[in-house]
């Protein structure tokens, strides 16, 4: 009898053993199914090709080195509703090297919007992202910080980490995005990407909910954040603060996907060089517009890093000569043949405008606006008019219709 | 000494059958982390609640009753770059029911979009969608076919679901949603959609990833897909015959987010009754660009259905006390004051429409056009005029520019 026990036991122990293996197989499978690295980006049309669909646009004629944005590294500072679609999209686009910041932890709140799952509630928001974005493209290098920028020794880091973080260890990142939901966290990047001479994006998205930007900032050229706010952003206050009075900013993850959709886009124009990469535009939901317009640096900036860069532009653009000028314009191009006037086509109110964007934002001197007064039965062929009003008269003289 | 290994051999059972539980258990939370359904929609501002920041848009002033999201019922036919996003969205916006219908199978080759990932390759897309979308959201219904609509016996089932797989089982679906890769797709769903008077909207991305469209088709009053097609749709070939030789389309995780995101914006502006409905949003990635226009059905349209819904729409429209029909025009939005004639806006080249569309379009006698012409170095200022010239007539004259 007892033989028999001991030969049953060690069939079940086997038994088990082989079970257990295969659940934990299984478990590994779900957790890490990891396809293998790719060396090579490759045109090939095969159903296991990730990139054949992204170099196809090559042959679209549409990119000319679409390989090349394995070559960059970018910022996302915030991984909320924009942040998190926009690192997804650059992951699925086969980036280089991400680096994300956030401090906050995923919510059940934050799932109205794309990107984060329920059973990862409470996981910090940096770390989620991370496990979900190295499944979707192994390819893709990550470097995460679970902090706020904003305190004094961890925007040490985060200066040294956008000046050194590149692709390459030691060498700065190749563009910031800037995708928080506050004016302190906004400054604070402001501030960094002012004293390093980094370029950056913005984005927003109106407490509302239905209306949403995003800019393109190039230090000492175009207008930073201090030197004129977007017309559009979301309020002065951080969600933490709003929740203490249990009220909360409306989210939508439509126009947050379309607003990380523009982003991206801008991203990939101006890295691998293709279209017309926008320096602001807008998205209004609610009557499906698209303001844009370009605002240039403000002598006047509070910014003393911004007026620096300001000196350095002039030098650099008086310094060259004016044949290289025109190559380097045709290479970059961000570089577009204006005058950096604003040019401003609207069909909000200054109501709505106001609802949206807080206090109206004290521009620069010398600004002229081109305004679309919408005609009030939603009509056809509204007319775009180049004005020599500033943005002050012209809200003034909204005011009185 | 055989007493002792017979212990041992017990003990390690023991140990084995616990670790196997222990390895079941995680793979199961992982794998069905489902929360509890909400019985009922809440505005309270808490981590836990999912619903908060869509309810916010009530306090906001956007949106009148929000709750009634979840007595609607969407069908989304292809589940491919812009359809599996625009479920994802319905689905955190805690649409009522889902109908996805596709017979496509996922690929590595999918990867460079939003929405499926790498562990998922070889399952049926509706089958993945419906897995991931569960989890994200337990409170939508779901219903998933997973076959190809144009075939003889497939279409009458989909005609059969569109007009009673609405919440209420028997009821039609409120609006039927087209993300297809193909015109052969495109014309059954318009046929289906003629024959039972169901409101659709159409969606569309070209082949060189970098524009795309949101169409909505009221059945008698708006033109259908056979009236006039889009002016930007994808190849009117599909992905499988492109793939035989070799070639597929280029495509964009940018482009696909932003198309889904106008389109389920639209989807909900129609359904909760906010904002202005679009007839036809246009997005120019290149330039940053969004035409918008509208136009009404095609007395002379080859569908014998849109041409009887026409007659009905007239009919309707003459018996209708004029107070009632202004009363309707509030409650609906759908109803805009405005003659039906084109407006389009536009600042793409013919070159570029025609590599992005194919064939230029045979569009109805009758109809107006307003078109901007760009100025060649992209200043500021278009104007947008209305003409009383054909398309035809326009395309004519842009060949000659």
């Amino acid at each position: 009898m007892r033989g028999i026990l001991t030969c049953e036991l060690k069939l079940r122990v086997r038994e088990l053993e082989n079970e257990l293996i295969k659940s934990k197989q299984k478990q590994s499978d779900a957790e890490h199914h990891l396809r293998p690295k790719i060396v090579k980006m490759s045109a090939e049309v095969v159903d296991s090709n990730p990139y054949s669909r992204l170099m196809a646009l090559k042959r679209m004629g549409i990119v000319q080195d679409y390989e090349k944005i394995r070559s960059y590294a970018v910022a996302v500072v915030g991984v909320g509703g924009v942040g998190s679609v926009t690192a997804e999209m650059l992951t699925r686009c086969g980036i280089g090297k991400l680096l994300l910041f956030d401090y906050d932890k995923v919510e059940l709140a934050n799932m109205n919007r794309l990107f984060f799952q329920p059973h990862q509630a409470g996981l910090s928001k940096v770390e989620a992202a991370e496990h979900t974005l190295r499944n979707i493209n192994p390819d893709v290098a990550f470097e995460t910080h679970n902090y706020n920028i904003t305190t004094m020794d961890n925007f040490t880091h985060f200066m040294d980490r956008i000046s050194h973080g590149g692709l390459e260890e030691g060498k700065p990142v190749d563009l910031v995005l800037s995708c928080v939901d506050n004016f302190e966290a906004r400054m604070a990047i402001n501030t960094a990407c002012n004293e390093l001479a980094q370029i950056w994006m913005e984005s927003g998205v109106s407490e509302n909910a239905v209306s949403g930007h995003i800019q393109l900032i190039i230090p000492g050229e175009t207008a930073c954040f201090a030197c004129a706010p977007p017309l559009v952003v979301a309020a002065n206050i951080d969600e933490k603060t709003l929740k203490r009075d249990g009220v909360c900013a409306a989210s939508l993850p439509t126009t947050m996907g379309v607003v990380a959709g523009l982003l991206v886009q801008n991203v990939l124009k101006y890295l691998l060089g293709f279209g017309t990469v926008s320096y602001y535009l807008g998205y209004n939901a609610m009557q499906d517009f698209f303001p844009s317009m370009a605002m240039k640096a403000n002598p006047q900036c509070d910014d003393r890093h911004c007026r620096r860069q300001q000196d350095e532009y002039k030098k650099k653009e008086a310094e060259r000569p004016k044949q290289e000028a025109v190559q380097e314009e045709e290479e970059e191009v961000v570089h577009e043949d204006n005058e950096w006037g604003i040019e401003l086509v609207s069909e909000v109110s200054e109501a709505e405008l106001k609802d949206a964007s807080g206090p109206v934002p004290d521009l620069p001197e010398g600004i002229t606006v081109a305004y679309t007064i919408p005609e009030k039965d939603g009509g056809s062929g509204e007319t775009v008019e180049e004005t020599d009003q500033s943005l002050e008269e012209l809200m003034a003289q909204m005011k009185k219709m």
